[in-house]
């Protein structure tokens, strides 16, 4: 596939992708929810700051129904660009890959059976400290039995996320626990100097070099949990972290709880990569010894705007695109234009929803 | 295997059992509740009538853990004979089956992550209809969604309930749709004219031939979620439904959804098969065309009271035991005595937690 690149680890990753193919795999679909993301201006993750807590779950149904229940329409930035679940829900269905939807601290549940874990929304990192140590405690021992499970019934688990200002708290967890990280966001003047702002003011609070006592302070309840699930997950088969910036903060913890590093590849898009504003490549290097992969969805040759949208810096990346495109691909051989041509259909049929 | 039999469609029940000796198994355990249960003398899951509502929990909660959160020790009757869950977990976990729990109307949550479909509890059928059609329709829409996620990721799926007072509405729902039903229970001397005296007096409020109309007034949430999860799980691969009378109830609803019955049996244990105040594989034979098979777990054996009363009677079947134990014996070919071990062991440890 020759849209599809090793950015660290290339044996590594050329053994995982390898190996992956010959199996079945699961996605995995996140969604939860940080209160940093009422801070305006900080996400673009839904039409307006009302909308934005029904977009992990309208994401969800969307992925599932192909309509969402929650909201009208399908989830969109202000100026009506769609949502990354696009790609994803195309993807999946393309190479007849299985999902599930967890709800990992989402205010708004999703109208589909979803797994339930009693997390509530993280806090506003700005004002006061993300989590209470028992949610904690709680996100990471259900994360680990969640991907306990998952892992028992595939080869191969892809586990996205949908966490609006999860950037913000990715970037909080990551300079607490000292790395050198920039991020990136779903908008394409990236608000870095307000995300800083924020994660500086969340980081005065510090008292502890403790990784536990840094998440609860900085982050959110997708990081534990998905660290938990990571923790698990990669001990019985391949993991596949679909995402950028919260992928880097969910290895990052993971450190800390333990993972087998070779099962696991953090598969993103080329727009994570490509962005200047970010650092992706080089922040997962400080981290962790795991590959990344990235591929091309080449969505720029495409004539619709809401489309190439994405390979113009609005939402790169998000409900795990560029894993569930990388999986995809692998599985069906699919080439990128037969797989545009899907993607414009799809999105053709979205716009009769509005 | 010469302590597993079949009963009825001998040809396909020997080919289902070939077709699934090769394949991956998981359990799903449907928990769920009926405000049934609450009459007087007719059931006896739970130590005493304020603890039924934790059984099903509990029972969720034992199969994960090994131990139970919602309530000390594990779920007995009230003279201290064990849940069936004992030999479903020892069973499950001789095999390396995984398991999801999915509450469809439990009104006491499981302490772990489930599927949750935003079902309540079924109502009294003596003194009212036991469901809104709302209710109906969301039990059998997510019960489809369920079916066909589990699927997707197993080669059988097999699917396990425990619904306190549920035989009881599966008999409710069996003489509703006019088939000449009698039921096991969980107690010796089953409390036959009890159970008949609630299902008459709920079969005058019937007043339409519609087999929703007859689950809605009769039934419970269990028998629509499951009898939706058989009409997808069964398109795409094969089904155990691991159980006695309410299973019936769901092949009897699940007629009427179309199901593709080659590829399912009811699977359950030999003192379901061989109590005399039932007559299960008549039932069976009335309703469908699905091999019965059943395996005679030889507790009489064992000289742990706790343990043979199974084969006296109590608890002849519950927590899907028959269909587990059936799959983890062509699973991994072990004997019963062998079998009995392991039971022994963990009824040991089980005894050590009250």
């Amino acid at each position: 596939m020759d849209n599809i690149k090793i950015h660290f680890r290339e044996e590594q990753g050329k053994n995982f992708l390898d190996e992956i193919r010959r199996g079945h795999f699961l996605f995995s679909f996140v969604i939860s929810y940080t209160k940093t993301c009422e801070i305006s201006g900080i996400t673009f993750a839904g039409a307006d700051k009302e909308s934005i807590k029904y977009t992990p779950p309208a994401d969800a149904e969307f992925l599932h129904y192909g309509f969402c229940k929650t909201i009208r329409g399908i989830p969109m930035t202000p100026d009506g660009k769609p949502s990354p679940a696009l790609l994803t829900k195309t993807a999946l269905d393309s190479a007849s890959i299985p999902h599930f939807v967890i709800n990992a601290g989402s205010v708004v549940p999703p109208k589909l059976p979803y797994f339930f874990t009693g997390l509530s929304e993280g806090r506003n990192i700005e004002d006061e400290e993300a989590l209470d140590s028992e949610s904690f405690v709680q996100a990471l021992d259900y994360g680990r039995i969640v991907g306990r499970s998952l892992a028992s019934v595939t080869d191969c688990l892809i586990i996205g996320e949908s966490i609006p200002g999860g950037t913000t708290t990715a970037l909080g967890v990551l300079r607490g626990l000292g790395y050198d990280a920039k991020v990136s966001s779903s908008i394409p003047n990236n608000p870095v100097e307000l995300k800083k702002q924020v994660v500086e003011k969340a980081l005065t609070r510090l008292d502890s070099k403790d990784p536990s006592s840094i998440v609860t302070k900085m982050g959110d309840p997708m990081i534990p949990f998905v660290a938990g699930m990571l923790s698990t997950a990669s001990e019985i088969g391949r993991v596949i972290l679909a995402g950028g910036t919260q992928m880097a903060a969910v290895v990052a913890l993971g450190n800390h709880l333990k993972f087998k590093a070779e099962n696991v590849a953090i598969c993103t898009t080329s727009y994570i990569i490509n962005d200047d504003s970010a650092n992706f490549v080089e922040l997962v290097k400080q981290i962790s010894s795991i590959p990344v992969i990235s591929i091309d969805p080449k969505l720029d040759l495409s004539k619709i705007d809401g489309i190439n949208a994405f390979s113009k810096g609005f939402a790169k990346e998000g409900v795990g695109a560029g894993g569930a495109l990388i999986a995809a691909s692998i599985k069906t051989g699919m080439d990128t234009n037969n797989f545009i041509k899907r993607i414009e259909k799809e999105h053709e049929r979205v716009s009769t929803l509005q």
